[in-house]
């Protein structure tokens, strides 16, 4: 999926954010801001939108000297999601059908992103446990997929939502490999918050080489692009995999919270939508051309 | 008031907004956000909010080759304002305080601007009728000001409250000098909007001469800064006059909506609070440096 008009505006809310997150001063703020329109004036927006945050991201490192500015929110989150992690699993037991209640709250976990929206209070209201039902619901589908999987890999998101994923993956009674960030990225989890989340104690942690905020093909390491390649089923978490993924044949199952405008018209689901979506461009094995 | 980093993201929405107004497609809106990034890369921010407006809309006005991108609105909102003005009128004189009454429609009305918001059903839920209390209310200082002045002119703002400004004046047994914008910017109102709004009636409609929206006094005509000069009070409208005009000293009070952060952080109160404020540079004639 190509970036649009709008991306323009989201990425410099984005910059002001991060400016915030470093707890930058005023004239700071404001050559970050410009820099950033510089960066936006010339870039290539023929691209997916991670693609476009990648370089976006490694301007305000190179300007901060601060490889990792999400790094203590990441922390944190992670902490807050252990916390009610113990409660969560009972509640995944509890359940009529545990896989289904797993697989809502790993998928409202990942309201948690500071990329698309800033919602740091998603913890203390705890509106991520009360569901309404999905705009997009390929659950059955994906149930299906599941059982005839012998290989599966996740694609990870945001650092926090990484503990509700473990929910789920719990859940399944097959070998998983989580996919993570090669190095930070905005609030992306990498192997370090996927090691803090306890990921390595339910599926095989492995980096699939990219830093952009999403599954960026060209960059992925060919050890992770060969795991790709001989998967069964591959479930993909969050906006920035789903607009990097989505046109590419494949065993795709994308878990979403459409959280902007272009995303959401894109999918035809109102914003703030939770989206489970089987790829439109489904196939068995995933077929590349690179 | 010097523009802020937060000004940068604001500006940009203002022209995807445009870009919406102005219906174009995705390719010429993108082109329009690149073009945008590439003058605000390059403009100086050492300058109020409303004199980088200025250059700005120049740039979009150039890029679609529309002068008036805001046109219908405009129209449209006056119409929707003057079917409300008999009702108001009544509400007015039915007040225990009439001028009260008037000034917080008057100031109410200041919810109408498509720079710093988009608020198009403002008239639809009467939000407007039903004011809180105002967060700065300078109002019986500036009832003795009124008093004591014979020469008053009032700095209008957007196409609209214009209508409900009228009001206002119609209570102020004195002359009255409304000054709108030189030329089309965003939807403020120029003489032609003033003229519609019936204004003529109950004040002389002059122009400031700029065509910022807000009175950037290097803009100004000779006529108008003479008029600025002997003037005895102005009450000035809106937060693009607020931004040009709170630095200088003068017989100024502002009436405002404080409608984003950069602004209500500065006057010290919550975004979105509706303020009637007494310069902090007050004196009795207006002082310029040029």
């Amino acid at each position: 999926m190509k970036a649009a008009a709008e991306c323009y505006l989201c990425l410099m809310s984005q910059v002001l954010r991060t400016s915030r997150v470093l707890g930058l001063n005023e004239a700071l703020s404001q050559t970050m801001a410009r820099e950033a329109c510089a960066f936006l004036a010339e870039t290539d927006f023929d691209r997916t939108p991670p693609e476009i945050s990648e370089d976006l991201y490694r301007l305000l490192s190179e300007l901060s000297g601060n490889e990792d500015p999400y790094a203590e929110i990441k922390k944190d989150n992670i902490q807050k999601a252990l916390k009610l992690y113990p409660e969560l699993k009972q509640t995944v037991e509890a359940s009529a059908d545990p896989l289904r209640a797993a697989l809502e709250i790993s998928l409202a976990g990942n309201i948690i992103d500071f990329g698309a929206n800033a919602e740091d209070d998603w913890l203390s209201d705890r509106r991520f446990l009360s569901l309404g039902s999905l705009a997009l619901d390929d659950y059955d589908q994906l149930i299906k997929d599941l059982e005839r999987a012998t290989s599966i890999v996740f694609l990870g998101d945001n650092a926090g939502e990484t503990v509700f994923d473990r929910l789920f993956i719990e859940r399944i009674s097959k070998k998983v490999r989580y996919a993570v960030r090669e190095k930070p990225i905005i609030n992306d989890a990498t192997a370090e918050e996927a090691c803090l989340s306890g990921l390595p104690e339910v599926a095989e942690v492995i980096s699939s080489g990219c830093r952009a905020p999403g599954t960026v093909i060209s960059q992925c390491s060919a050890d992770f692009l060969k795991i790709l390649k001989e998967s069964q089923l591959i479930i993909a978490k969050g906006q920035g995999n789903f607009e990097c993924l989505e046109q590419i044949p494949g065993p795709f199952y994308f878990l979403l919270k459409a959280k902007c405008e272009v995303v959401s018209r894109y999918l035809g689901v109102e914003k703030g939508s939770l989206v489970l979506t089987k790829s439109r461009n489904f196939q068995a094995k995933l077929a590349l051309n690179i």
